[in-house]
């Protein structure tokens, strides 16, 4: 069988997360339809991850395993005039019929988007956190030194998720402010369900002066989901890119 | 009377164009209505442009002459929990009685966004003309060199427009490409109805060599609409900035 990895990039507003749900439209539904009328076969796309509801992916990849003859050029072009205005596939290669988008990934960089303006943005709807008070950009960098490393990161995973070890290694947390916008980027060989979302929710509360640093420590010590943050807006966050060579991580991380 | 000059930002995804309409949501009716609650007392507010369906605003101001009490960030307070999220009320500072947020503007700036890249962007979508054909920035530029100063725009201006007069003097356009994202600024005293979309469709049928440099003279030279280019996209311009001081223009210009 033929093996294509796909490229793509989703506005997450109008879907209920990638993963397929009976009864609430996701990006996988849309897609695997797409897919399969273009590949005219029923095929099963495979993620690189899951997405939460409202959450946005600048680049997102999946495998899918088919039978057709198709150019990967010839399936960018069908594909694009199939899909909705907010899913668009960016590219297209063939590789080898063991390749999973998911089991492939070596790591991936996700952003969280503040708009830290006094009045909300009208142009960031569903595209950013709109959060008024005070942000203190050494702050929220104390906080996040504290998450980077190699922890067990149960008090910052949602406890629908059943994954058993809830160990993770952080590579990078960057916090920059350009005007209004605050974007806080985590780079880490793999995260949790909502994992993200909640070291944001916790950075904010520390911010705040609702914890010390000692708090972060505990939470990371003693893991319980009720001692850290709150889990933030699903819309500030974007899966930005995803690793499938580690020598890139070690590049964007200065190892 | 007191005089608020208000700005404000909108996404104009969803309305007919600013200007009051019956029978179709206009920016105007929503904030009017705002501000006649806010206020206490039916007012009509006085906006500097009039911005056409689907066309967005980074900056806009109106005036309201009114009876109120309110302070300026007590009005701004109250409107932003009256309005939808696709209007943003940014300030507000009191004026002489005489000012009128149209009559007393000196020039303003737009942006006309296209995207560039080789696939759509779903987050841009509503946002920016998307185009996939090549575009040489060079090109671009050397068509708006001809549009510099002050010209006839007849030939860049909707035929259902009633203004008599119109000449027009354009100060500044700047060809910029940013990655895959090209912004074309215009900064000029003041714009005819679609004259800047007009003036974009034609640099794009030049850059697509359907037009000599000629042509586009013939076009400022020989007054008619139906010698330029298409309208191009609403969804792609931004009034970015209004100026009601000279000397910010002749910074701005580089005079």
């Amino acid at each position: 069988m033929r093996n294509f990895l796909v490229e793509i990039c989703y506005d997450g507003t109008r879907y209920h997360g990638y993963q397929y749900q009976i009864n609430a439209l996701t990006v996988q539904e849309v897609v695997e339809n797409a897919v399969s009328t273009i590949l005219n076969e029923q095929v099963r796309i495979s993620g690189c991850s899951r997405t939460d509801t409202g959450v946005h992916a600048k680049q997102y990849f999946f495998s899918v395993l088919h039978n057709s003859d198709i150019s990967p050029d010839g399936f960018v072009r069908g594909m694009n005039t199939m899909l909705p205005k907010d899913i668009a596939v960016v590219g297209c290669k063939e590789v080898a019929e063991d390749f999973h988008a998911r089991f492939n990934s070596k790591g991936k960089k996700y952003v969280y988007k503040i708009w830290n303006g006094k009045t909300r943005n009208p142009f960031l709807e569903n595209r950013a956190l709109m959060y008024g008070y005070p942000l203190d950009i050494e702050k929220l960098g104390e906080c996040a030194n504290l998450f980077i490393g190699t922890h067990d990161f149960t008090s910052f995973c949602s406890t629908a998720s059943f994954v058993e070890d809830k160990t993770r290694t952080v590579y990078r947390i960057d916090v920059k402010k350009n005007g209004d916008m605050v974007d806080i980027t985590f780079i880490g060989e793999g995260f949790l369900h909502n994992m993200v979302r909640i070291m944001v929710g916790t950075m904010i509360f520390y911010n705040e002066g609702k914890y010390s640093l000692d708090d972060i420590r505990d939470m990371l010590n003693a893991p319980d989901r009720r001692k850290a943050g709150k889990t933030a807006f699903a819309g500030g966050l974007y899966l930005e890119k995803v690793y499938y060579d580690e020598e890139e991580i070690k590049k964007e991380i200065g190892e």
